[in-house]
């Protein structure tokens, strides 16, 4: 017989694009024991859980609620019950992310269309403009902070344009929500969605999801339901909404550490929490620069959430990202694609934006980069 | 402010259809700090964590791990992979999940064939092979455990038939799974799935998956991916498997607790295991028919995981249940579709499979019959 240990793995500091490292409180939630997901005392759980999200959405949406899977899901669930094969679909491409939303909505038949900036950089909103006055689209969608390369992508001047050529505004909020603000109501942003393992310092398995009454009339008028039966919102409504239609099982365990995770969230207040990730990147850049490290993205545009150091010549990535894991229990993470070696990722989200954290983190890598 | 108070849910000791009672030890290993989710560490739990579904699943498949959703996106990801439009599906049909089977296979474009029987009954080995000779298919897709009647599906002979007639045999084995014999190599079943909270005593969340060389073929040989990004298993695949490709974000935690469920059917053993959940489901038959209570399902294709009693005349279903719920703190479920109102759902799943369980339920339902 292979014996299989109690798992024992090491307490990291997680300083990567995601996930943070879970706030205590959180994990202690999630190891609460189960409760039944019809059980009313689990509907008041899901009822807070909503109220929550609307508050770190900053919506009045009826329609917001976590979809039962990681943010990859909730990307999935923000396209594919809106297009419909053969539907112009706009997406602005600043990295990774951007790509994948080009390959989920082609998936269901979307005629995709690009607008692709070099990655660090962001879109302008005249060149939305000028896009949709050459072809209308259905959807327009962008990420709001882009994992794969730093850049924060300002996006209330864009909604109103994509509203004026009568599209619906999607936006990824995944490496921002609950670290800096999303304004789903004020900016008009008509279907959103994030991820529970960034900012709010969750485990991961959860996708929060926003939709507005613009949105939900486009979904409701489809020719036919969309083809992927888990993510089907008509459905998922029903089952989060008054009706309580059975669809799914709920992850009750992961809907506990959301609910705790959120509740930190509105304790601290969203601009108390803002203004701490702020401060921390602050420090962090200003840590970078006083190394004589450059930071890849220009101030104007640079995310809180996610820095983007260039690494120094001649140094070596992976080593150097080894011997944090291994010698200081501290992870950070590598660029890859067109940043690949060429950049580290580094998150202060959640629970990771902490001010011994960034000090460790700087400390740490001087201690290697004077060691090689 | 409104006051979101810590999480209080009361102890529960869940005997419905699933989640059944997480294991404390599975509790434990969940609020476990989180690791990166490329971490070395957790790559060993991932390994390991495939290596104890294959124990689980009796499989020596190699494309053997969990969907990051729980045991609905499974039936989706068995689906999804396989059909392309126009596609010829059998699915045999003897209560609600195969109905689901139904709806997600028609939304992927397949011709679906239903074999209906009235819940409760099972599919005769006779009635796929006349189907199959009328017309053949290339899915034939039954359930293993009907979770909405308490009926067990026997495959063997069905699996040979299927073969015979060059079709791939699906199996849901949701309710089966580490409480009564998965064979999927002896039985040659090409595509099983299942869920982390029913038998295997783990949260909702995570759907045990594994298919054969013969179905991955199939799956390879698609004109076009499918149009589920979340569940495409050719993507999965390469990041679960040696090329490690950067995928979805692992749900850190939750596999943490599959893994520890896992283990401790790997530590009890699957016949022991087994035995108990027979044992114990005889100790409940026995209860009820000495109570004059009648199971709705004979006791040859009676599942030991998943007991339906019919509800005796004059009996009020609702208050029963939550009489129980209130003044016991057990969970039992009713019957709905054709059943509502006319029988109970008692599951006696993994960690849940105790004796004390079924005497507490007995003598707590004799309290309230008497008291009616």
């Amino acid at each position: 017989m292979t014996n299989y240990t109690d798992l024992n793995t090491s307490e990291r500091i997680l300083l990567g694009p995601g996930p943070s490292t879970a706030h205590p409180r959180v994990l202690r939630a999630m190891a609460q024991p189960l409760v039944g997901h019809l059980d009313p005392q689990f509907l008041k759980v899901m009822d807070e859980t909503q109220e929550l999200l609307r508050f770190v959405f900053q919506t009045e949406n009826e329609l917001t609620l976590p979809i039962s899977a990681t943010g990859s899901a909730g990307m999935e669930a923000a396209l594919c019950n809106f297009i419909e094969p053969g539907d112009e679909v706009l997406i602005g491409v600043i990295g990774y992310f951007g790509e994948r939303l080009c390959d989920m909505a082609a998936r269901y038949g979307a005629n995709v269309r690009k607008l692709e900036k070099p990655w660090g950089e962001v879109i302008d909103p005249a060149e939305i403009e000028a896009e949709l006055k050459a072809k209308p689209a259905k959807i327009v969608a962008m990420v709001h902070a882009e994992t794969s390369t730093g850049a924060w992508q300002p996006v209330e001047e864009i909604s109103r344009i994509v509203h004026n050529y009568g599209g619906l505004f999607l936006l990824d909020c995944v490496t921002s929500l609950g670290g800096l603000p999303v304004k789903i109501d004020e900016w008009e942003v008509d279907i959103a969605y994030s991820a529970a393992q960034k900012c709010l310092s969750c485990p991961p398995g959860l996708a929060p999801l926003t939709i507005n009454d613009r949105a939900r009339e486009v979904m409701c008028k489809r020719k036919k339901p969309t083809s992927n039966w888990y993510l089907d919102l008509c459905l998922l409504d029903n089952y989060w909404g008054d009706v309580r239609t059975y669809h799914h099982t709920a992850p009750i365990s992961t809907i506990f550490a959301l609910r705790e995770g959120l509740r930190l969230a509105y304790e601290e207040g969203l601009e108390a929490r803002f203004k701490r990730h702020r401060k921390n990147a602050e420090l962090l850049w200003a840590g970078f620069e006083a190394m004589g490290i450059e930071l890849h993205v220009p101030v104007e545009i640079r995310l809180p959430t996610l820095t983007t150091p260039r690494i120094p010549d001649g140094v070596d990535d992976m080593l150097v990202r080894k011997r944090l894991l291994d010698e200081y229990n501290v992870e950070i993470a590598g660029g890859f694609s067109q940043l690949a070696g060429q950049v580290w990722r580094i998150g202060l989200m959640g629970y990771s934006s902490r001010r011994e954290n960034v000090t460790l983190l700087l400390a740490a890598l001087k201690e290697i980069l004077n060691s090689v």
